[in-house]
């Protein structure tokens, strides 16, 4: 008997790789962080010996979801302005309040909110976007929660930085700071075309480049931002960014509403990543991503949440089922878009987009044990004749019973083990009473 | 003090009826399966004494949910084959399924299964349309679950009946046998104008004046069903119902994706309702409904899930959700189909289209106590600026506590009273057995 830390029976493994394997009755082998084995669970118990063996008979395991895209903090203001438009969304609710309220505290009671919802969702990763990303990168390593945080960069100044220079040197700090760390990555941020000029674009190239991290930023979002493209620079926004040197395998591309097809297969063949936030793009109204069309075209599409301001939770499972169901729909063929492929797009493709898929992203020996149990036995998942099919189309994110993150339980049957539940409702709810009066 | 049943105190009640109402620290008073009144808690506690008190503090009180459209039965074959072209997956799958399996004892417990879920996720009427109406209508009255059972015509023989004259015939029968009944009413459902011929749909509608009940019945869902008409009938769908005269205020057109505005008009001044089944025309790829259109115009629009083999679950929260983003993305305007509107479209308007409205689809004194609890107090739906924004863009259908069809208290904090859960599990797995070797 080989001694280890732990072991999973599970009704069915979903490794996500190699594709369109479902293993039944199997168990996953782990020890210090790293899953070792996936084998047959009467072979599993024949072999190892380990110090804490969970037997979860109704459930699946998946590698645990990376949302890849989202502005963590921001689930304090979730649901403050709905049904409005873009633009008066922006100017008269969500930047007057972000002016009024944003600070260290309110990244840090923000981003603990954002991870506890995460963590009960089944995500075990996320990239972030927002202001004090030290903030962020302090509270998911405090809980030991996986993120690649985003070095923001912006044209103006912010409470949080004065000009695109101290955001990118403070950037630097942060990068430095986080080197190496396990749980922690940074990617640079700079928020979008049009808010972000071509010096600080330029720079953030080379340090990329320097530095091999991401760059992380909202892309032919909406129709209004192409226009402005084409009024400021003469060039619709990707092709300025092309221009920049900035297409290349470090870029993760969010929305991508607005894509001509000549511009789908250019962008594919420069081997950047897509971010698909359908929630975000119906209910903003931004438009609707061609997802086949870029799946076709080979390139990698992840999926994310976007800040619960707009969408409005950090649910990757709702995620998945409206990624799917809007896919077949925008390409006008019911095969688009399957249950398999969101699986995969909201596991390995998030790693893949964050350079982390040598680690994460699959139920592979030799990755981190990032894992997701879901209870498939009640009510609403019931019969099962295909395991993949209801984690897509008929699940919640209710049925999430344990997560593991590298080998660490952080959600022990849907109890938060590294955050304390009640601190961080009592801290929305205060933010909710200043913020309040305000609105 | 008065006597009366039960008194239940909640933090919010969300009426529906007047619009735009948000009571807070509310109760209501029901005696004799009907709500007597709505007061201030603080005035209740003074005015009532109650059989039974609830207080739920941290809950918001809503109609119970009216899942306008749906094939209960169905969802025995939840997610029996998905991800495929529409005909691929009638032919190969669902018909060929249906036929082999589809009987008296698999109608009541898939239907069984079906309100469990309902229940559960806070839906208390459903307009049905299946084979062996009459043991939907028997299963519904057994647990106590409010219904209109539709009573199917279609062309061609099933296993329900052989001829359209034998499956009116059935149908008169069934409705003779419920006339009356508090909870179970209902409904002419010919399948579809594809599926149903003219002399039949004529003694539709001569039956349905003569006996005041609807006509539910799938229309314009599909790009094929629109050149099938203009082929056999050489008219749209839609003008041939007109023809026949079954546009009228009894009709409930279900999933209407292709509509053009002229017909939209006409529609609306014939006083027929629409239902729409937003995650259905997505995951089939039939079209998208023009909501906003259609509110526009004047007609009154339900929701519905449609069955669960293609959507793959009853779920009216999401289904609301997707109602809003969708609506919004369509319109091409974010304040189109607000938070609100999808609220009132899961309820009132569903009660409306079902001619119900006198008894159910809102929170006035006089009908009957039809409610749903749902919990907004967790980590999902913090911090709370406006309740009904969290009903319809965070709340997932696990947070329905409570559930009460005309004062009967069917989910008890999560827990089904008049179903056997187990016995629902136990069933679904042996249909899932027999069905899978066939499959």
């Amino acid at each position: 008997m080989i001694a280890i830390d732990t072991l999973i029976h599970a009704r069915w493994i979903i490794p996500v790789e190699p594709d369109n394997t479902v293993l039944d009755y199997h168990s996953i082998a782990i020890h210090e962080g790293r899953i070792i084995a996936l084998l047959p669970t009467t072979q599993a118990t024949a072999t190892y010996h380990a110090d804490t063996t969970f037997s979860l008979n109704e459930h699946a395991l998946i590698p645990g979801l990376v949302n890849a895209h989202t502005h963590a903090a921001m689930s304090l203001f979730r649901g403050l302005a709905d049904d409005l438009p873009l633009m008066e969304w922006l100017n008269n609710h969500i930047w007057p309040a972000e002016g009024a309220w944003v600070n260290a505290e309110f990244a840090h009671h923000g981003t603990q909110l954002a991870i506890a919802e995460m963590l009960r969702g089944g995500t075990t990763c996320f990239n972030d976007m927002y202001f004090f990303p030290d903030e962020t990168a302090r509270t998911a390593e405090e809980c030991q929660m996986r993120a690649t945080v985003g070095l923001i960069v912006i044209d103006f100044p912010t409470v949080w930085a004065a000009s695109a220079d101290e955001y990118i040197n403070k950037g630097l700090a942060l990068h430095d700071r986080y080197r190496s760390h396990p749980l922690i990555h940074t990617a640079f941020a700079p928020h979008a075309p049009y808010t972000v000029s071509n010096a600080p674009l330029d720079k953030i190239r080379t340090y990329a480049d320097e530095m091999d991290i991401p760059i992380h930023m909202h892309i032919h979002e909406t129709v209004d931002e192409i226009n402005q493209g084409l009024t400021h620079y003469k060039t619709r926004p990707l092709q300025r960014l092309g221009q920049l040197g900035l297409l290349s395998p470090h870029l993760i591309g969010v929305h991508m509403t607005q894509l001509a097809d000549d511009e789908i297969n250019r962008y594919a063949a420069t081997g950047a990543h897509v971010v698909h936030c359908p929630e975000s793009n119906l209910k903003l109204a931004s438009g609707f991503c061609p997802v086949q069309k870029l799946v076709n075209a080979g390139v990698n599409v992840a999926i994310g949440t976007d800040g619960a301001a707009s969408n409005n939770d950090l649910d990757m499972f709702s995620e998945m089922r409206t990624a799917a169901l809007l896919g077949k729909a925008v390409a006008n063929d019911a095969s688009a878009v399957s249950a398999a492929t969101v699986l995969r797009m909201a596991t390995l493709n998030g790693a893949r987009a964050l350079g982390w898929d040598e680690d994460i992203g699959s139920l592979l020996p030799g990755k981190a044990a990032d894992i997701t149990a879901v209870h498939l036995g009640g009510i609403e998942t019931q019969p099962i004749y295909h395991p993949v099919s209801q984690l897509a189309y008929a699940t919640g994110r209710d049925k999430v019973t344990d997560v593991w993150v590298a080998g660490k339980h952080l959600l022990k049957n849907r109890v938060l083990t590294t955050l304390d539940e009640r601190a961080i409702l009592k801290n929305a709810q205060t933010w909710r009473e200043k913020i309040k009066k305000y609105d």
